[in-house]
């Protein structure tokens, strides 16, 4: 990316990402997503439109000021592959001091000019000692049909060993992590990190080192294959993944649709569902409301 | 099921799996398979034609004595929505002494008549105290895309208490199975049971208590899931599900073909690179042929 094109990516926010993080109390796993969303957006370059939310969606809080939160979505140039790219900020206190939850995304979905997986990274923390992780590339087909796109994305790209695997090894603190949405749990790839890391009473500094070390680098690797093998290794503004040629237009279209399709499902399921109980209402409604628009292309 | 297609049940095959079972070493794991196969035998009843393997499959062994097996594949009654019932017992002596490898497995799958989920029961055996479960519900269509499928068959059925928590809650011993093979850890359903259940050293009674206890408990739970909500609730003969109805005849063939098509995938990887490591060359072709045949529908 350009300096240039630096200057105009921050421009484009409102406000930026290390003010929505300077804004909320200090979190290891805020910090990684900082990174992982900076490198992205370096990555990408030109190939993301600047940010087109609305200020009361680029930062909002709760009247009681117990919740904050950030959400930008920036959509891919013309001709790129990139659908859109969506990052949200959750904090919220819990009542009678009793800690808080933070949510943290790091979403990007690619078009109909590929068939690759869209990106994953997802951090639940629940307490100081409790971090729900999930990363993945999330496959647009039905894998099972697909045989060549599982060793195309998932196994030639080395992503099982070098994520999933690593980190189960390197963490022995976590487990898999078991959504209680079915839904949720069959949209991921089966090189998917979906894990619940637990480090127990006064496990604040344990948790705090395995983010900043063991996840930072499976995250960071995780993001680089998908950098390198999905989003389309060209320079700014080269979005067309020579994958995309291979594809039949009623083949594209379908898959267009199941994105679609699966994307408002998730909204539904998970966002829509869990943001009342973080945001007053007239705030959840809004930002629920921006990240449909996403989801939907509209 | 009436005494008389019980008898002629039985007498369909060239040896019965009871037979089968009393030839090969004494496990917990077959002697549980071999009530799972007779409880589904029994409900599934006329829907079962007689047997049709020949009888150099119904019962093989390698010619230096170290391996014994058998397969059994009954197809099922035309206007019932069984396509076939697939049985698989194992054994072989490692070189050495070294212990034994015993596989296991009860296949039922569905034929277009129905969208319900095939039935898949394996076990894995790889020592006195050590074995690889796999109990699913087969989803027969792309999950994501269909939240009301994953609602019907998955979530209305409580398949995920019954089967996959409770599992996970009485079975400390147990983990999560990761498969090498991609493709088969994306074949499952969002509430699988697929568990590594390592009881370590001098851990043979342990496992010999879990399989015949919990692991017991939840295979003939799942088994009832399946029979009464997938195979079809009516008496012996009526295998049209109502969910067949409400197929479009090209949604009918898509399914079909992706049936045919994950099942091969599935012989090919799983027991078409293994056998020939269990049994002679010979043998092993000969078995996989037939197996093969069976997902083929020829």
């Amino acid at each position: 990316m350009t300096v240039s094109a630096a200057a105009s990516a921050s421009a484009s926010r409102i406000i930026s990402r290390e003010d929505v993080v300077a804004r909320m109390p200090p979190l290891a796993h805020r910090e990684l997503v900082l990174a992982l969303a900076g490198e992205a957006e370096a990555r990408l370059g030109a190939r993301l439109l600047p940010s087109e939310v609305p200020a009361d969606v680029a930062w909002f809080g709760n009247a009681a000021g117990d919740g904050v939160g950030s959400v930008d979505v920036r959509r891919g140039a013309p001709g790129s592959s990139i659908a859109f790219m969506l990052e949200a900020w959750f904090h919220r206190e819990l009542p009678g001091g009793d800690g808080a939850i933070d949510i943290t995304a790091l979403i990007v979905n690619l078009n109909g000019a590929t068939d690759a997986p869209h990106l994953l990274m997802e951090f639940i923390q629940g307490g100081p000692s409790s971090l729900v992780v999930l990363l993945d590339l999330l496959p647009r087909v039905d894998l099972p049909l697909h045989p060549s796109y599982i060793e195309k994305y998932y196994a030639a790209t080395g992503l099982d060993a070098r994520g999933h695997r690593r980190f189960a090894e390197r963490v022995p603190q976590a487990r898999r992590y078991v959504s209680p949405l079915l839904f949720i749990r069959s949209m991921f790839s089966p090189t998917a990190i979906v894990a619940d890391v637990q480090c127990g009473e006064g496990g604040a500094a344990a948790l705090d080192g395995i983010v900043r070390g063991q996840l930072a680098g499976v995250a960071m690797d995780v993001l680089g294959v998908w950098l390198e093998h999905c989003a389309g290794g060209g320079g700014a503004g080269s979005g067309t993944s020579e994958t995309g040629m291979e594809m039949e237009a009623e083949e594209r279209e379908r898959m267009v649709a199941r994105d679609r399709m699966v994307g408002v499902t998730e909204v539904e399921l998970n966002l829509a569902a869990n943001l009342p109980r973080m945001f007053d209402a007239g705030v959840a409604d809004r930002v629920v409301a921006e990240i449909r628009k996403a989801f939907m292309g509209s």
